[in-house]
């Protein structure tokens, strides 16, 4: 497994690239703008380390930050996710956000921490309990 | 610069080791008891990517994390932090906690997460402005 990146959302892009790139010094590498998902995120790094990012989420909706939303999750790369959720589960962890497409899933540390992993390259092909499993809470 | 950790506090650090790595499979590289500071830091990494950690922070007297204080920060480490702060500073953003050891500093990003920057290598020796400012807010 890898480190991949920390997300934070921001509601206001502009403020926060301005600080991390011009002020602070990382790099934006690419954004990414879904109007279905009516969100952009922002992939920044520090200059020659691209492999570890900070992710910006900026939802389009306005929502209030102030009290712990602010930051997202962690997340980590992983060689079988399925083999990962099913430790996870085995462990007494609730999967809030099942692999159902063989590529992410969402769980809560036990500090409520949101716990993000992606399939390394290729998503799995989807398989069941994973295929069928419902969302639970929030992430 | 580069990226260093992320840190997270936890008030059960066994059940957060038991999470992190024997569930999720990251590994404790080391960990550090402040008898002083009644803290103790639980530092984990991927299997074979030690330079990027994921801090753990138990805090010795209870607290509470329901509401946002469970996440801790991020940390970057730089090659002259007088000089990051010093251009953090013309961009107008409050040192809350300036390096007046010449090592450590935290300020705030817009979004209101914590940000620490760390001197790569030895600290530098401490010098004006910083050595008298004090600390402002929280962070």
């Amino acid at each position: 497994m890898k480190f991949l990146h920390a997300m934070v959302r921001t509601a206001d892009p502009q403020a926060s690239l301005r600080f991390y790139c011009d002020t602070l010094g990382l790099v934006l590498l690419r954004q990414r703008e879904s109007a279905q998902g009516r969100f952009t995120n922002y992939y920044l790094a520090a200059p020659g380390q691209p492999e570890v990012q900070l992710e910006l989420t900026h939802n389009w909706t306005p929502e209030n930050y102030a009290g712990g939303r602010n930051f997202g999750h962690l997340a980590f790369g992983v060689d079988d996710i399925y083999a990962s959720c099913e430790r996870l589960r085995a462990h007494g962890v609730v999967i809030n956000r099942p692999p159902r497409d063989g590529w992410m899933a969402f769980v809560r540390s036990p500090e409520q921490i949101s716990i993000e992993l992606l399939q390394n390259g290729d998503p799995l092909p989807p398989c069941q309990p994973w295929t069928d499993m419902p969302n639970t809470g929030s992430w």
